[in-house]
């Protein structure tokens, strides 16, 4: 295929094997070697041509299978074998996907390619739910952090900045910092009472969701066990969950 | 459909066609009414149904066709000659898409909705130019906010928390309010020489990139005439376009 890059970035999507692109569709079923997330679905894997190289690398929290720097080397050398190279991912490869690294690592080895957008897990799993990420009257904003560090290291983040009520906060890969990021935000004048979710597996047919308030939620949280991956949203929006969740939200509510 | 909810809020993504999901397209294909903004592709609004009633509402910017109040009861007036309504809109319904007042509206007269996310601009245009949202090092998180107010209105944002250095901030239809934006972030503290971003009509064929500074993009934006949707981007991340930008792109920075 003249003029294709030889490398695509693919997000998958938050998780429903019908939130992936028309693109991102189409480029993996042209891949010849496919490297891919433990984030993505298995509807979407067997998507994969059957003559394809999949390669599993396993990214999830903070556990690698193989490290940033080994999957970026790998990319340049299935590249430089010639082969059409699709990079999966889940989300959006360019929120909280290293897939920047991954770019850099191409650019620099001189390889072509092209990064394919996908539906980031915040829209996904806040759509699925009913709870706009922005709202008139409600939040005039949205931000994305993430909340993997190291796991003896506290999060760097500008708390002052963060604890904006009137922005919605969606803090990706959260869930072992949960009371740390609750106490900073809290601290740094964020209202306690400020409307808070925890969403499991969002947008999957297991999804578990856990409504309470930035100052209870960790509490919440750490009274059930929530399966990876685990989506935090805090902001006056998730007030609206009541009126405009489906039945399936509800159900999770009255029964926690 | 038994269990098909009556009315989808459906977002078409960035602008390139094949940045579609799967499952809008589906829903589209079976839609018996559309009601559709300015910001939806030509060649997504071909795969609408021969036979499905197309109404143009024509919201972009600041000025609507017809308010949103108005829009909402057209909504619910159509669900409830029991059509098969799609409310189509251009990138994700629930990021500055006015869709959560839609859904409230919905909810309030009873009738059955779902949201259908789509890849919201920020993903989809810096994808394209290759500039991630995220980056180790330069950005720990990313920010969306919208400039549209009215006319005469200063925005009601808090620039403090807005000009922390090392979160992306994504400004979607700011480009009558740039001077503004340029000049409260500096003023609360964002380095003057925080690389910046303007692009016209992302991901179309017919996209224009101006670069720049957030201090001296406003006057370079005011060389040129730029076509609306404008999305801004400020953020330490833009500086990875030399890198990571696609020829396209290049050739723009050369011929501003």
């Amino acid at each position: 295929m003249a003029g294709e890059p030889q490398v695509h970035l693919v997000g998958a999507g938050p998780g429903d094997p019908e939130l992936i692109t028309l693109k991102a569709l189409r480029v993996l079923r042209a891949a010849e070697a496919v490297v891919y997330d433990r984030l993505v679905s298995d509807d979407i894997l067997a998507e994969i041509p059957d003559a394809a190289a999949r390669i599993y690398v396993g990214k999830q929290g903070g556990t690698h299978s193989l490290p940033q720097d080994e999957i970026s080397a790998l990319l340049v050398s299935l590249a430089r074998q010639g082969k059409r190279v699709v990079r999966l991912k889940g989300g959006d490869p360019y929120v909280f996907g290293r897939g920047g690294e991954e770019a850099v690592a191409l650019a620099e080895a001189g390889i072509d390619f092209e990064v394919v957008p996908g539906v980031t897990a915040a829209s996904g799993v806040l759509a699925a739910l009913g709870v706009p990420l922005t709202h008139r009257g409600l939040a005039n904003g949205v931000r994305f952090v993430t909340g993997q560090c190291g796991k003896n290291v506290p999060l760097d983040l500008n708390w002052a900045s963060l604890a904006d009520p009137d922005t919605t906060l969606v803090v990706y890969m959260g869930l072992a910092k949960l009371p740390e990021i609750s106490r900073n935000l809290i601290a740094a004048g964020m209202p306690a009472g400020q409307p808070a979710l925890a969403v499991s597996k969002g947008t999957l047919d297991d999804e578990t969701v856990v409504a309470g308030t930035v100052a209870d939620l960790p509490d919440r949280v750490g009274a059930v066990h929530l399966a990876p991956p685990v989506l935090i949203v805090i902001g006056r929006v998730v007030s609206l969950m009541e009126t405009l969740g489906r039945d399936l939200v509800r159900q999770l509510q009255d029964n926690p």
